[in-house]
C-alpha cells in the first residue's frame, strides 16, 4: 500500500513501523464523524466552486455509501492505511476515481482530526449532559420520596447531627448539577470549527469556513490556524470535568458501599445491581458500586495522561498527540457506562428507615441542640459547647443517652437547663429546628427540591 | 491551652498530635477571609437579634484591632490553637471577653473554613484573570509588532509552511483567551456562600445568610449545607483550570528555550530575564524559560494532590479535607509568579528577523504551494502531492533548494507547471496567499488581532 | 550582589526573575549536605595536590564554622545569592579569602546539588526504613497480643469469613515489610557518587573520586558523567516507594477511621490521638487517621510532579531540575511524621474483643465453613456452595442465624449435613480450622509472627 | 445463565450490571496462566488427597484441551460468564462433567486472579528485561562505534562543553541499566504465590503450597492470606519501574526529534522509522520518536491510575480492584512495542559527523576549558571564570569566535595567558582532557563501555 507521502521517500515503512504507529484500530471510533465532516467539506469545496458541483455529488454519494458499509459491519478496516481519515479516503477513491483525490483539497489530517476530535466530544458531552440531567432528577425524586426518613449526618465518620435523608440525597443532587454546569461552559470552548487551518498555515484556496461550521451546527469558527490544529485543550478540559465528577461519583458509590454493609445496614442494594461470591454462599456484595469507584482511578489516570502528552510540546502538530484519543475514548465510555446504571441502581435501593432514625437517636448526635439550647438561654456558645460536652462526658461514664437522664440530672450541670430541653434532644425536634436557608429541616428541603427542579427545566 | 471540645476528654491530645494535624502554619494565609467573614457574621447576628449590637460592635473593632495586629506582623499565631479560627478567635475572646464567644454562634469551622476557602480563591482567580488580560495585551501588540517577520511554522519539530512570526504569536494569545474564559466560568461556582450551613445541617437561629452574601459580595447562597461542608469541586475546577494553563504555559516556553538555542538562534533573551553558569563562562541560560516548563509538575501534581484526597471520602466534612490548602495557595502563588514575569520578558526578547525568514525559505517549506499550484491547475489534490515530493526528493538528491531549480526542470516532473509556478515558491507569497480565515496571511491577522483585541474590551 | 557568572553579561537580573529563580527558601534544607559534600571535596584537591594542604585547611575550618553558625542559627541566607551553593561559598570566601575561591575547582553546581541531593534522599530512606522497623515491630506485638480475638473478615465492606484480629494486624505488617525491601533497593540506586561529573563532562584536573566516595560513605562512583548531572531516577524511585507505602497507610488508616465509627465500634482511639469539634460537644474525630489518609494526595501528587518536570528534557541538566527539590522534602517529611505517630496510634488503641467476636458470629460469616464440610462429605465444591447459598437464603428470609437452625433443618437441605455440621459453625471453630499456610488459625499465625520477627532481626 | 452464587439471590442480574462489571473482554488475556494456575492446583489437589488421581487427570486433560481451543481461535469467550475463571471453569465442567466442579476447592477467585496476575506481571517483567538488555547492547555497540564523533554537549539546551556522541549514547546506556535493575529487584515481590489464601482466610483441607509454588516456579510462598488476596503493590511497583523507564526514553525521543530537526541537523531517522506528511510533500517526520514521547502520558496515567484506585481501600478484596487489569495490560504492551523498536531505530539513525564537530567548536563551549586553563596558572576558580566570562563578552561583541583572537588579544584579559593556550580552546583538546572517571575523553569513555559491557554478562 503505497504511503500519501511516498513521493519523497526511498525506503519502504517497516512493518514494526507501521504496528506503532497505526491509529486505526482505535480511532475507527471516529468514523462518523470523520464521515460528516468530509461531507460538509465537498459541500463547501463545490459551494465555492474549487471542485465541480459533479465531484461533490460523487463524493457525498460514496461517502454515504461508506457510512452504510460501515453500520452493517461490511466495511474492511485495514492497518496499513494508518487511520481513519486515510482508510475513509482510500475506499472513497475506489469507489469514485479522481474525483475522491479532491477531497483533501484546502484539508490536511491536522485539521481533519481535530475536527473528528471535536465532533466526538461534543456528542458525548451532549449526551453526559443529558445522563446527569436524569440522574439529577432520580435524585431529585429520591428526595421527595424519602422526606420522612431521619438519619445521622456524619463527619469523620462520626455521627455529627441529625438529617433528612431527603437533604442528604439532595447534596449529591447538587453537586452533578454542578458537573452538569460544568460540561455546560466547557461547550462553549468545545464547539468550535478547527476546519480550514489545513495543516497550520490556512490556504490560499477561497474557502468558506462559516458555512461547512453552519453544515456542522459549531457555534464559532477558530480565529488561528495554528493554534486550531495543535492545541488540545478543549479535550483537557472535558477530562478534568469527568475527573470532577467521578470524584464525586466515588463519594456516592463509598456509601453505598458503607450504607450497605451489616455495620450500617442503611440499604439494601437490589439483587440485580449486587453480586454473590464464588466461595461464600452467604455475601451480597455491592460491586455495581464498587466497580465505581474504582472506575475513577481511570478516569484521573486518564486526565493525567493527556497532560503529560501535551506537557512542552512546541508548535503545532507533534505525532504525540495522536495519544489524546484513547483516555477520551476511555473516559466518555466509562461515564456513560456509570451514569446510565446510576439512576437504575438509586431507584432499586431499599432504605431502612427504621435503622436510620434508630441511628440518628443515639450516639448524642444531638448534643448540638443543647448547645444552642444554652445559647438562647443566653450563654455564650463556647460555655455552651463544655457544658453539654461534660454531659455526653458523664452519660458516655454511665452507659447512658441524652434522653435516659432526668431533669434534675440536667439541671447539675447548668441551672439554665429547664424542662423544655427534652424538646429539643429528639433527632426529629433538631431536624425540624434546622430552618435556615439550604438547612436540613423538610421545610427547607422541600423548598430547596422545588428550587432544584426549577432549574432542571 | 484548653482545646475547644475540652468537655469530653479526658486525656490531652499528645504533642505530636498536635504538630501533626496543626494546620495554622499555612492556614494563616487566610487571614484577612478569616476575619473578613467573622465580620459580616457579626454584623448579620445582631441585624437579626441573635447578638446584640454593642456585642457585635466590640467583636467588629477587636477583629479590625487583630487585622492591624497580623498586618503589622504583632500579632503571634500559636501551634497550639491548631488553626487560623482558633487563633483569631482566642485572640478575640482575649480581646473583648465574653462578647467574642458569641461570635461562633450559628457557624462552625466546617463552614467558617468553607468559606475562607471560597475567598481565597475567589481572590485568586481575579487576579490571575488580571493577568491574562494583561498577558494577552502584551501578546497582541507584540504580534501587531511584528507583522513584517516571515519565519517556519512546525510540524513535529520540522519545518512545514512559512508562517508569520505575529500569527504564531497569536496562537498562544488565542490560548490564554481561553484559559481566562475557563477561569472566568469556574467564578460561577467558586462564588457562592457556604457560611450558615453550620456543621453540616444548618441551624435553628434566625440567621439571614442573604444579608451575609451581599456584605461579602458572593452572587449565590448554597442551596444545601451538607453539600456545603463537604465538597471542594470549586478547588478541583481551580486547579483544573491551572493545570491547563500551565500546560499551555509549557508549550511556551519550550519554544523559548528552542528558538533561544544556538541551533534555532530565534530570540535573544534579555539577560535580565536570563542567567550565567558558575563554571562555563560562555553560557547564557534561559532558566526563565526553563523554570517555568518546570512548574508545570508542580501544578499538575497539585491537582492530582487534591483529586487523590477527596477521592471515595463519605459525607460530610472528613479532617483528609484539610490537605486542601496547600495545593491550592501554591498554585495560586506559582500562577501568580508565571503570570506576572511571562508578560516583561516577552517584551524583552529580540527576534532575529534575518535568521527567521532565511530559515522559512530553506527546507522546502513552501512545497504545499506548489501542491495547491498545481490544483489550481487542475490536477486532484493527491496527484499534485505526489508530483511535489518527487520534485522535493529530487533536490534532496542534488543538494538544491527550490528556487534553484529552473523551469524546464520544474517541467520534468509536470507539465503543468509554468513560469508562474515562481510566485508561489518564496515564502513571502506563500504566507500572503493564506487569506482563509483565520490563516496566516498579513491580512487575516491583522483581522484576528482586531477581533481578538475587541474581545479583551 | 555580583553574580559568579557576571562576566559575560551586560544587564542585571531583574528583581523579580531573582525571586521567580531563587531556590535559597527551600534548598537550605540542604546544608548540612553540602558542607559535608565541599569538605570531602577540599580533602580530595588538596591530597591530590591540586589545591595546597593549607588552603584546604582553611576551606575545611571556615566550613566548620558555617556548619556552627547555621546550626546556631546565626547565618543569613540571602535570596540574591540564589541557592545554598552560593550562600555557603560567598560566605566561605568572606571569611577565607581566596582560598574559599579554589573550593569550586573542579566542581560545578549541577554535580554539586546532585551530591546535595543524594545525600539528603541517603539520610531520609535510612531515617525512613528505621522508622517502618520500628513500626512492624510495633505490628507483630501488636499481633502478639490479640490472638485470642477473632473478628470478622472482610471481602467488599461485607463480613466474609471470620479471622484473628492477629492475621488482619499482620497484613499490614506484610505489607509495610515489603515497603521497607523497597527502599532498601532504592538505596542501591541512590547511594552513588555524582560528585567529579563536574558540568557535565569530567575534568582534566588529577581528581579522586573513589577518595571522595569512601569520605562519604558512597557504596560506588557513577559511571557517566552526564548521565550523573542530568538524571534524576533515583529521586522517582524514592517518590514510587513513598507513594506506595502511603498507599498502605492510606488503607490501614480507613480501617481505622471505619472501625471507630459507632457502626463498626470495634476499636477507640485513646483521647491523644484524637480530636473533638468546636461544635458538636459530642464528637470523638478519627483526626489522625483522617489525615495520614489524606496525606496520600500529598504523596501521590509529588510524584506526579517531578514525573512531569522530567518528562521530555533533553540532556543535561536543565533548570526546570530545580524543580526536584519541594516534591522530595515534602515527601520525606510527610513519611517521618505519618511513621512517627503511627506505632505510638496503634499502641494506645483499645479493641472491643466481645463485639469483634458478636460480629464474627453473626452475618453467616462461616457458610463457607458449611460448604468446605460438604465438600469433606463428597460433594463438589460447586454444588456444596449452592445448598449453603441455600440455607442462607432460607436463614435471611425467617430472621436466623446459622446457629439457630437444628439439624433437622439442616437436613431439609442435604442429606449429608449431620450432628458434627455444629462444629463447624462457630466463628471460633472456622478460625482454627484454616490451617493452612499463611492462613488465619492461630497456630499459622503464630508460626507466621515468628517467621517475620525472625526476618525483622 | 445461573451465577455460580445464585443460592442466595432471588432476582437475576440486570444485563446492564452484567455489561458494566464483566471483565472477560479484557482478563481473557490472562488464559494462559489461569491455566497453568488451574494445572498445578489440581496436581496439588490429588497429591495431597482432596480428590482423585482421576478427578486430577480428567481436570489437567480438560484445561489442555481448553488451551488447545483457545490458541487456535475456537474457544468462545462469553460475557455472561464475567471473567477468564469462570469461562474457563464453566467450559471445563462441560468437558469433564462433576471432575471440573472439584477444581474449585480450597481456592477462590480472590486468589486465583492474584495469582494469574503474578504470573503475566513476572512473564511481562522477564521479556522487558531481556528487551532492555537488548537495548543496552545495542547502545553500547553505537557508542563503541561512535568513538571519533565529538559534539556539543548541552544544559539548558544552551551548548556548554564538547563531549564524545559515545558518552552521550553511554548515559542512557547506564539509565537503561538502572531501570532494568529496577525491574529486577521488582521480581523479588512479585515472584510470591498467592495460592492457597483462598478467599482471604486460608484452608481447612490440607493443601502443600510449597508444591504448588515449585510447579509454577515461584520463588517463595505468601506469608499472610489476607495481605495476599488484598495487596496490589507488586503491580504498583511494575508501574513506577514503567514509568521511570518511560521518563528515560521520553527524554531520548525529544533529543531524536530535536536532532532530526533541520535547525540541529545532526542526525538522520531511516525512512522505514519516519512518516510522511499528507499535505506537506517535503515533510519528514519523526514519528516513531514523537509517539514514544506521547506514550510516557499513557503510562503515568496508568500509575496514577492504579494508584487511586488502591487508595484508601479496607482489607481484604475488594471490586474496585478489577480495575488493575487494564493499566498493567496497556503499560507491558507499550513497554514492549517501544522496547522492540527502539533498538531497530538506533541501529538505523545516520550521524552527521562534520555537523556536530563544527557545532562543538563554535559557540565557545571549550570556554570552560579555558576558565580550568588560568586554575592550573594559580588563579583561583572564580577569577578564572569571570576573566573566561569577559573574552566571551568580547568575541560576542565583535563577532568572533575563541580561535578567532589572537595570543596579544588573549592577554589583554590575562597577562597570565600564553601560547598554549591555544592547545586547550579545540574541542578535541577539550574532551581528550576529560580523562577523570566517568568523563568524556576517549581512554575514559571506552573504560566505561568496557565496565558497561562486563556488568550486561
Amino acid at each position: 500500500m503505497k504511503k500519501p507521502w511516498a513521493g519523497r521517500f526511498t525506503e519502504k515503512t517497516s512493518k514494526s513501523v507501521e504496528d506503532f504507529t497505526e491509529s486505526i484500530s482505535f480511532d475507527k471510533k471516529l468514523w462518523k464523524y470523520d464521515i460528516e465532516g468530509s461531507i460538509a467539506h465537498a459541500k463547501m469545496l463545490s459551494k465555492q466552486g474549487i471542485i465541480s458541483k459533479r465531484d461533490s455529488g460523487r463524493i457525498v454519494r460514496g461517502l454515504k455509501d461508506i457510512w452504510t458499509e460501515i453500520e452493517e459491519g461490511r466495511f474492511r478496516f485495514r492497518e496499513e492505511l494508518e487511520d481513519i481519515h486515510m482508510n475513509i479516503e482510500a475506499a472513497l477513491i475506489k469507489k469514485v476515481g479522481d474525483a475522491g483525490g479532491m477531497l483533501h483539497t484546502a484539508r490536511s489530517r491536522n485539521d481533519q482530526v481535530a475536527l473528528d476530535l471535536r465532533l466526538y466530544v461534543r456528542a458525548s458531552v451532549e449526551e453526559i449532559i443529558g445522563l446527569l440531567r436524569r440522574l439529577e432528577t432520580v435524585l431529585a425524586d429520591l428526595a421527595d420520596g424519602t422526606l420522612g426518613i431521619v438519619m445521622p449526618g456524619y463527619t469523620h465518620t462520626q455521627r455529627a447531627q441529625p438529617v433528612l435523608l431527603a437533604h442528604h440525597v439532595m447534596a449529591y443532587a447538587q453537586m452533578f448539577r454542578r458537573d452538569r454546569m460544568r460540561f455546560g461552559d466547557a461547550l462553549k470552548r468545545i464547539n468550535v470549527l478547527p476546519l480550514g487551518s489545513c495543516a497550520l498555515a490556512g490556504t490560499g484556496l477561497p474557502i468558506d469556513r462559516q458555512y461547512v461550521a453552519s453544515l456542522l451546527k459549531f457555534d464559532s469558527v477558530s480565529d488561528n490556524s495554528m493554534d486550531s490544529v495543535s492545541d488540545r485543550d478543549f479535550a483537557l478540559e472535558f477530562l478534568s470535568c469527568a475527573a470532577v465528577l467521578m470524584m464525586h461519583v466515588s463519594r456516592m458509590a463509598e456509601e453505598m458501599v458503607l450504607w450497605s454493609s451489616e455495620e450500617f445496614g442503611f440499604v439494601e442494594i437490589a439483587d440485580a445491581f449486587a453480586t454473590g461470591s464464588s466461595i461464600m454462599p452467604q455475601k451480597k456484595n455491592p460491586d455495581v458500586a464498587e466497580l465505581m469507584r474504582g472506575k475513577t482511578g481511570r478516569v484521573y489516570g486518564n486526565l493525567m495522561s493527556l497532560l503529560t502528552v501535551m506537557k512542552g510540546l512546541p508548535m503545532t502538530y507533534n505525532r504525540d498527540m495522536q495519544e489524546d484519543k484513547e483516555p477520551l475514548f476511555d473516559t466518555a465510555d466509562t461515564l456513560r457506562a456509570v451514569l446510565s446504571i446510576l439512576p437504575e441502581m438509586l431507584k432499586n435501593m431499599t432504605f431502612d428507615a427504621a435503622r436510620l432514625r434508630q441511628s440518628s437517636d443515639a450516639a448524642f448526635s444531638t448534643a448540638t441542640d443543647i448547645a444552642e439550647y444554652l445559647v438562647n438561654k443566653g450563654l455564650p456558645f463556647r460555655t455552651a459547647h463544655e457544658i453539654t460536652g461534660k454531659i455526653v462526658r458523664f452519660c458516655l461514664d454511665n452507659g447512658k443517652q441524652l434522653h435516659d437522664l432526668d431533669l434534675e440530672s440536667y439541671r447539675l450541670f447548668s441551672p439554665k437547663i429547664e424542662k423544655d430541653v427534652f424538646d429539643v434532644i429528639s433527632s426529629s425536634a433538631s431536624v425540624n429546628a434546622k430552618k435556615s436557608y439550604g438547612g436540613t429541616s423538610p421545610t427547607a428541603v422541600k423548598a430547596q427540591i422545588k428550587r432544584f427542579r426549577n432549574s432542571l427545566k
